[in-house]
């Protein structure tokens, strides 16, 4: 093995590239976190927001700094000859939930954590599901003791795709949990959009049904626009409605149903204190399912807004100003450490397997941010797994409840 | 009089204050344009954008440039002390018709277009909107004469505001100019909603209007959102309906009309061939009128948009990172010429009246943008009058078209 542990913490710190390079995290054991925390330090030095910025935790003692300029062009250099040892403190920021799930990615993700946990706070989104699906049951006994409605969500599958199955399956247990009815229609891949609709009127007409969804994709045959517009828009939990875009997008107006993935990545900055007024956003990615509501959202919140999509010369230059990152775009780490303001927030949207051979599953699941670069430069960040995924179903229960005290004008 | 001409330029380029200096004004025929262009490349120095940007037309000699970065810091300094003169050339970008016009607002305008022109090329809405005009007139005449239909406009006005009651009859008249047929509603202050409503129900049901117009504000005792969304869709050709912005916001729909001011502000882009792919758009103002319909608009062509407002902690420096500026604000002269890029493209929106002693009405009509200052920036901008305003109304009339157009079937 000729690699030296200065070598092998490169590779490590490239961990964010494509899966082919992840054999080489194998051999980061090799490495104490005090040398990655070391690494993570400099990051922040050559990143070049850095001589306006304070550095409030510092690997090195405050006297050898003399002006932040000097440590900026001639320290780094200096500096990249040895390796300081420091203990690592305070590590205690994550539950111990969300630190198991995490340490079941790898040993790489175990130590980045172990490194960087004093000074980034992990975004913890299953805590945050489980509180509002608690707040959520609660309501809903109210609701049912006082008068006697149980909220009702019906979700309409076609076809027998897996993927889509788990997801049905999912939001039925997640619903049984909260007390909310579900209504099941499975229907096989050869079925008329005629029977789609239909089902769709019966549901519409259902008092007993507050919320409808249809899971998406449908087969190729169906008109995907004609079947989402049939259910009526008081019923329509998803929030996708171009009715309810518009009411999201105008001011002075109100939405029916705020699309639950957006409004999931809005509940967590505001159950983390994050302030959104004032701040520089950028979402990264345009689409009309998380992106454009996302935007939209935090513009009702008085942030100032940048969108970065496809089509953006210079991404990485615009994320690098945001105070608040959502990133939504589905491609594994595409935000490095470099993109990110020190200090800056980040959602991270993204859910992409890629393949990892030291998994069992032959795959693991990664965001649109690399995450090991990003606990370095970020004050707070959510995981992938456990960050946004819980929260979207959590909210859909929230909308399903929502219009069951709207419909049943329920206070 | 005590002031030198250089104090006298100094008053000059800080024309875009408040009106109180605006007596200044008259002293400025000691000026050459001269004088006005080397001052005006002085602030391109000045510019922090300016070491990254080529100077394609320079006041000096291109000899007289070693560096770049010598140029920038000290060069200004030194030529700070003398007056360079050098012939105006190639002034003629503008067409008569608006130099007219503008030299109608005061000598100092007069003055500023001069010493510009031969670097900015100003957008001229009201030839524009006359092209619109004209070809909407043949399209009519090849409609009339081919299914003999006439396309209708239906106008409601309510209550007797003066500025309501001119807007009206301007309307009406670019109707009947355009072949378009006009009908129009005067209704008494105290009317009441149902009487409003009984109208746009009426004309909701008569094919021979195609475009209904409730114009507003309408009287306090009634409910605006309640009347306007009464007006049926296909028939909305402000677009300002919920469902049209929604269908403007997502990707892969298409909005039944496109609000007016914005749809201008994309067409004048348009026609003066400047591109929008890829480019950095900063939209001013996020109102429902303009200011949010223009950012959808401009992300739908694969702008990247920031949207900056009043809660926006960093407006100018926002805005100089934009290649597109679209400013709808309603604040005389907010954006001032640190605020451009050089380069950029402003289009100006804000039509304010301010105080003018030398102007017989008493007041003149400014942008939201520093013309003054802006056009010794700026690549490309719309004057005010005669930028935006022009547009809105041959929008309305293309709306009307297009409504007679779908509701026809006719290509």
């Amino acid at each position: 093995m000729a690699s030296s542990p200065i070598t092998m913490m490169k590779m490590k710190l490239n961990n964010c590239s494509p899966p082919s390079t992840a054999a080489a995290a194998r051999f980061l054991p090799l490495l104490g976190p005090h040398q990655i925390r070391f690494r993570s330090s400099l990051a922040l030095f050559h990143n070049p927001s850095f001589p306006r910025t304070i550095i409030t935790r510092s690997t090195f003692s405050s006297s050898s700094i003399i002006t932040g300029k000097f440590f900026y062009f001639a320290i780094p250099k200096l500096l990249s000859c040895f390796v300081f040892r420091r203990d690592v403190k305070n590590l205690k920021l994550e539950d111990d939930q969300t630190r198991i799930q995490r340490s079941k990615m790898g040993l790489i993700d175990g130590i980045a954590a172990m490194a960087s946990e004093a000074s980034v706070k992990v975004i913890d989104g299953k805590k945050v599901a489980k509180d509002v699906r608690d707040e959520i049951n609660a309501e809903i006994t109210r609701m049912k003791d006082s008068i006697g409605v149980v909220p009702g969500l019906a979700v309409i599958l076609v076809g027998d795709r897996k993927d889509s199955a788990t997801y049905v399956r999912n939001k039925k247990k997640a619903c049984e949990a909260a007390g909310i009815k579900s209504y099941e229609v499975c229907l096989p891949e050869n079925s008329t959009e005629e029977e789609v609709l239909k089902y769709i009127s019966d549901f519409n007409d259902d008092p007993m049904v507050h919320g409808i969804l249809v899971q998406l994709p449908l087969p190729s045959h169906m008109d995907e626009e004609k079947i989402l517009h049939a259910v009526c828009i008081e019923k329509d939990v998803d929030g996708f409605h171009p009715l309810n875009i518009g009411q999201l997008a105008m001011r002075g107006r109100e939405p029916l149903f705020v699309p639950c993935t957006p409004k999931g990545c809005i509940e967590l900055l505001h159950r983390y204190n994050v302030e959104i007024k004032g701040k520089k956003a950028v979402v990264i990615g345009r689409s009309n399912i998380v992106g454009m509501p996302a935007a939209l959202l935090l513009q009702r919140e008085d942030a100032t807004v940048s969108i970065v999509h496809s089509r953006t010369k210079n991404p990485e230059e615009i994320t690098r100003q945001a105070d608040i990152i959502i990133a939504a775009v589905g491609k594994p780490n595409m935000v490095r450490g470099s993109w990110i303001k020190p200090g800056a927030v980040i959602i991270d949207v993204g859910i992409n397997p890629v393949e990892d051979a030291t998994n069992p599953r032959g795959y693991r699941l990664v965001g649109d941010v690399c995450y090991e670069e990003a606990i370095k430069v970020a004050s707070a960040i959510t995981p992938v797994p456990g960050g946004v995924g819980p929260m979207t179903i959590a909210m859909l229960l929230s909308n399903t409840l929502l219009s069951a005290k709207r419909i049943n004008n329920f206070k």
